[in-house]
Parts: structure tokens; sequence; C-alpha cells
């Protein structure tokens, strides 16, 4: 059984029960909406963790972390201590997207640590088993091949697998005419890229998505159906490719529900502010409702090394506008692997956005509003206590520690506070 | 005269043509608008800089940075180094807001190695002096410390000032009725408060506004007026005392303008992301158009120690509804001063903001294509010339570096751009 057969049964699942509770909802509501599509909870019948999360319409915004190696930098217990930072900050979910080392080792061991669910990118490991062997490339990857890493991964107990069946003859073609100034930059999508234009054969994914989906029925996997064709830059943003993907993923979406299986869908990928919305009710209308699952957006490109401010920005205009999922971004992003302090400070980005939209809503705004009272009262040790990061806080305020207690360093005793309420309260001078 | 008067009697000042060239618009554009009050151009007569600025609709987002002693720590080399940082991260203005040390001496030297427009307070001037008199207080400022204080700016060759015109008994009545949580978190607002509370007076920048108009227009200072009511939390978020202050604001904004002064308002603080394009209109409608200086805003409160990034996001959804101008907010806000290190980030995070804004607009746009470009060909010192902070990126690509020269660590040999460029244009493997 799947969450999605369950629901539409009518039978709610202990899975939608914990969801209701946390978002503060009716079950009946999750499982209504978890029948449509609208909202998934990824959770492979072979993992067991406490961390269940909904995604989607009438949710709060989640926080998608990356983590994994790269063939330049292979440290399994550094990934380990990136989970663990990620779920100390509240990461709902976290995707293993690892190309180093031993692959299937470091997913068992993600996934034994991990108490969110777990997503993947089984094409990498089908295409890079074959590139390490003598005088293969990731092209001579077998149909079988990419469908063993997905049987593979589904069996270890991932929750949620990207799998990029938008990039088939049809996308390239337009994409070719296109000429782009970024051409592709999604990893799986230019795996699949080169093997159709190799093989001059159609996305095995796409041809075969009743066994995709027979696969991801098995351990009740959910589908993320990648963006291949997402814009790499804002000069290529919402262009055909891109489009043309999208409305491909909306067919699938419907498939994949008449059979069962939760989808989500990937978007953007690098546009400008203006474009955000267009981007969400466009997806939100091609998949009827699907949960938007976006990559930023990145809303400018001319600063690497800030990227995860840039998304945050474009990451809290998406949530507005309708987005359902955030993928964080790091300050190393376009420039190198993470460390364990750059996925840190990239959650921390996310969870910014994710939690002012959440609280524009409503949601949470109780921690806010306590915060306000510490501030009012001066009350310190409150403020730390309702602080998101409060050993961050401790650090900027005692580097520069007041001479009067109850204030801080940026006005001294000329602090606004204590100078109006003195008075408002009925004190004097 | 004043920028205003000039343009009003049809003149085109040097400093239009300026702005108009920067601005890719024409100088017919800014007389009319300056002449409308809708475009401010900060110039003391006294202030020879070359960095003129132009602030208002149909321009670029500008971009202000806070520097300042406090009581708490007055070290004048480090606030120059600060303006040094805030002039090469490229800030559009900086405001003085000193409260510890000889207060007129570091303004002096800001505004002599300033080569762009300087702000100031100058109530914390008249407040601060009388309460380092033995047995005073900031309550003890007489009239003519205010008024004085704001003439020794003005002959100094300050650019533009923030005045709390909008702290009234009336504002104050209904801020009292209203119990807010966060009471006033304005410093210069706070003041006159307390000035009001303990003489039993109106505030006298108000009562006498046009002799405050008549000092103004001596060095053609352009009034920022102050929202000395504007929300301290998100829970104080557009209320009565802040509307109220700002009806008032838009009144005063037409008698300014009648007498051929330039005005800014100043607005919100914290607020929630959907309060902010109704802070903006409103804004807009009340002032005819005055330019819109936000303080932010924030969008959630209980993240110290990140509120530069929470201040990028406010600033980007204002600046996208019409708002003219971001004062920065830094890591170190609601905690301590800034170091240097603070503004430069702070400073960033803002310039990401109001570029991103710019570039959905269409403004600047190149830059980014720019890089979409150097990113597809693979080309790092292109990608590095293009970045707004190439040292900091450089700092994340090589502290990871990879293997392969013209890849990242990210993703090392399985570049998505290098593999799916390399099929796309023709090549193979």
């Amino acid at each position: 059984m799947t969450q999605m057969l369950d629901a539409k049964k009518g039978t709610i699942t202990d899975e939608m029960k914990v969801v209701a509770k946390n978002e503060g909802v009716s079950a009946e509501y999750i499982k209504k909406m978890v029948a449509k599509g609208r909202i998934v909870i990824p959770k492979n019948l072979n993992h067991h963790f406490p961390g269940i999360k909904g995604i989607g319409e009438g949710l709060s915004i989640k926080v998608n972390v990356n983590i994994g190696t790269s063939i330049d930098w292979v440290h399994i217990e550094e990934e380990l201590e990136k989970l663990k930072i990620a779920v100390k900050y509240g990461a709902d979910t976290v995707m293993d997207l690892s190309t180093g080392g031993d692959l299937s080792a470091i997913r068992k061991k993600i996934i034994e640590n991990s108490p969110i669910p777990v997503g993947t990118v089984p094409i990498y490991q089908a295409g890079i088993l074959r590139a390490r062997k003598p005088e293969q490339a990731v092209v001579d990857m077998t149909e079988d091949d990419m469908f063993n890493a997905i049987e593979e991964h589904g069996r270890d107990g991932v929750d949620f697998i990207t799998v990029h069946l938008g990039v088939t003859k049809e996308t390239i073609e337009k994409l070719k005419n296109r000429r782009r100034i970024t051409g592709m930059v999604s990893r799986g999508g230019a795996f699949l890229l080169a093997w159709i234009l190799h093989n001059d054969e159609e996305n095995p994914l796409y041809r075969n998505f009743d066994y995709l989906l027979e696969i991801a029925r098995e351990y009740d996997m959910t589908l993320s159906l990648g963006d291949g064709m997402r814009p790499g830059g804002i000069a290529d943003s919402t262009d055909i490719p891109q489009i043309n993907e999208l409305l491909i993923l909306g067919k699938l979406v419907k498939k994949a529900r008449d059979g069962g299986i939760q989808c989500m869908v990937e978007g953007p990928g690098h546009i400008t502010m203006n474009e955000v919305g267009a981007n969400v009710i466009l997806e939100k209308s091609v998949t009827d409702g699907a949960p938007f699952y976006v990559l930023g957006p990145l809303v400018t490109d001319i600063f690497p090394g800030y990227d995860h401010i840039v998304g945050a920005i474009g990451g809290a205009l998406a949530a507005m506008a309708g987005a359902d999922f955030l993928c964080y971004v790091t300050p190393a992003e376009h420039l190198a692997l993470p460390t364990i302090e750059d996925v840190k400070e990239g959650l921390i980005a996310s969870k910014i956005a994710a939690h002012a939209v959440d609280i524009s809503r409503g949601r949470g705004i109780e921690m806010d509003i306590g915060m306000d009272r510490a501030r009012g009262n001066l009350d310190w040790n409150g403020q730390f206590r309702l602080c998101f990061d409060p050993e961050k806080a401790r650090i900027y305020r005692e580097r520069r520690g007041p001479s009067v207690e109850e204030v801080c360093t940026m006005c001294g005793q000329f602090c606004a506070l204590k100078m109006a309420n003195n008075y408002l309260r009925g004190g004097e001078r």
C-alpha cells in the first residue's frame, strides 16, 4: 500500500495523523489532500523514522538540505556531521547527492542516521558506476543500470527520489533550438541528455514510466519529478525548454496519481523576481496542485559566496506565491562542495524564508510575539531562549558587551526601548 | 536655491544631469520628478562629493549604511574604516548615527571622507550633550538645542537629516492607548517622546516646522521624515500609532514641497511579508509619491544574528512594491554595535535585494547575463571578474579546489554544464 492508495480508500494512516497533529489541521484534511495528490508524505515502507513530514497545500513551508560527497571530496564522517547539523537546525528533509566514494554504503549510513525523510537521485549511481569501469562513461549505463539503482534505493529505504522524466528527445530538441547561454545545469538531467544523444534513444525512465511507478509503489517512494531543463541563469529563465518540460511533467503527475504514487514537481532555478509568481502559478495549474519543490530560486546571478541570501529572497517569494518546499542553497553554491558551516548557514537562510511566509499566514507567529515581548521588557534571557540560533546571538552580543546590563552596545544608555518605556509606563528620567 | 526650487523653475542642475546619466533616463525626467518631490537628490550646498545620487520613482533602488560610535564603543578610525568598506561595496549613502565621543568631530571626519551623501539624526546631539552635563538628562534639552544641532549639521554639510516630526502629543496618546508590546524602538523618537511627556509640550520640530524648513532651505538639506512610531516587532505592525504618524507626515511632505524642500519618508520596521506591499502603497498614496526609505523591513523577529538576511527578504519585497531606498541591517542588529565585517555583510545583503529588484525591471541585467555566459563556458576568470565580491568567491572555490581545473568540487568531473554542453555542442563523451 501507499499513503495515496490508503487515502483514496478513505483510510487515515498513522503518518497522516502525525502530520495533522504537527500542522494543526484535521487528519481528514490530510487524507483528502493526499488522495488528491496535493499533499505528499514521503516515507518509504522500509524506512522507520520519527520526523514524518507532510508537504503541500495548506501546510507549513518545508526546507530540504542537500548533503553528500563529490568525486573530489569523500569524507563520510563529514557528511554525517552535516546531517546532524541539518537536523539540529530544523531541516525537514535531507537529500544524499553523493557522487564520490562507495555510494551504496554512504546512502545506507545516511538513511540509518536520519530521523527525517531522505531523498536521492538514483541516476547518479547508475552513471557513475559505469564511468568508473575501464574505458566506459556515463553514457554507457544501461536501462537495467537505471532501474536497478532505483530498485536498490527503494529497498534501502529512500523516501523520495528525483527522476528526470522531462528530459526527452522532444525537450532536448527544443533546448538545441533555443541555444541557451547556460545550456543545462541539472546533473541528473545532463546524465540523461548525454545518454539520449549518445545512444539516440528515448529517456528510459520516461518510456518505461509504468515500470518506474511499479517500483515506487512497492516501497511507497515519493517521486520528485526533476527539472532537468531548469534555467541555469537569469538569461534563460522561463523559456521554452523549461515550460515544455513542465507540461510533460504535468501529464506524468496525473498518471502517477492514477497509479496511487505520490508526486512532487521540482522547479527553477534562476529566475528574476518578477517571474517567480508566474512560475509557481504555472506549476500549480499544469499539475493540478502538485507540491512544488523549488531549487532556490535564485533571483540574481552575480553574488557567488552569498547565494544563500539570494535563495532566501527567491524562496520567500516563491512560498508566498504557493510553493511548498524549498531546497536550500549554501554560500558555497556555484563555487565548491559546502562545508558543515556552509550547510548551517544555507539552511538557516532557507528557514528564515519559510518561517517568514508561515507567520504571514499566522502559523508559528507566537514565537515572534514572544520575542517582541522579551525585547519590550529588555529581557535578554528571554530573547536568547527564543532565538533560532541562541549560540550565534550570544556571540554577537558578548563580542561587544554593554556597560549597562539591560541594553546593548548599539544604543547603550540611550536605548530607545528603555527611555520610551520608562515614560510610557509612568516613570521618569 | 534648492534642487527642488531649481526644478520648479525649470532649471536642470548639474546634479540632475549626473543622476540622469547614471540612471539612463533623461535629465528632463529627473527635473520633472524633483519638482514634484517624487525624486530627491540629497546634496548639501556645503558638501562637495562625486557620488551624487537620485532616490525615487523610476530610479534604481538605493541602499544606505548606518555607521557611528555608541557610548560603549568610540573608535573613530573604525567608523572611517566602515565608511571605506561601505563605499567599496556600493553603498549609495551613509548615515552617521554616532552617540559616543566627540559627536561634532566625528561627523566632520565622516563628511570630509565621504564620496557619497551623508545623513544624520541631529536630535541625538541635542539630547546627548545635555545628558552629559551634571544632573541633566536628554529631556532637559531646549528647543534651541534642537534647532542649533540642525543648523550645525547643515553648516557642516550634512546632505539629509532624519527628523521625527510625527512623534506628537496626538500620536503619543494613541501609542499609550494601544499598549504596544514593543513600545517605541526609534532612538530619536524616544528622545522626543520623553521630552514631550516630561515637559508636557508639543514636539518643537513639529510646532516650528516652518523654521525647520528655513534651515533646510539654507543648505538644501533633504528631510527624511522619521518614523518614531514604527513597529519594533511583528506584534505591533501596521497599527494605529504607526498609521497615524504616517498621515501626519503626509501633510508635512506637502508643506515641505510647497516650500521647495526635498523630502523622503521613513517606513517600518518589523512587519510580516503579507503587510509589506500594503505599507508601501499606503506611504505612496498618503505622501503623493514621496521617496520611501524603509528600515529593513524585518519580516520575522526570531533570527537575531541573521537579521541581514531577514532584512534582505523584506527589502526586496518592499522595493518590488515601490519602495525606493533600503536601509541596511547588519547581522549584529538587536545585539550589538556592528563591526567592520558586519557592515560589509549587512550592506551586501541589501545590495542583493536592490539588484534583484533592479534586474527584474531590466536595469543592470547585463551583469547577470555576463555571469551566465561565463558559467556556460566554464570560464572561471570571467566569473570572478563579474562577481560582486570576487575575494569571497575565490576563498570558497579555493578552500576546496577541484582536481580538474574547469569545474568545481560540487560535481567534479560530473559537472552538468561540462557534460551537457559537450553533447549539445556536438562533442562526445
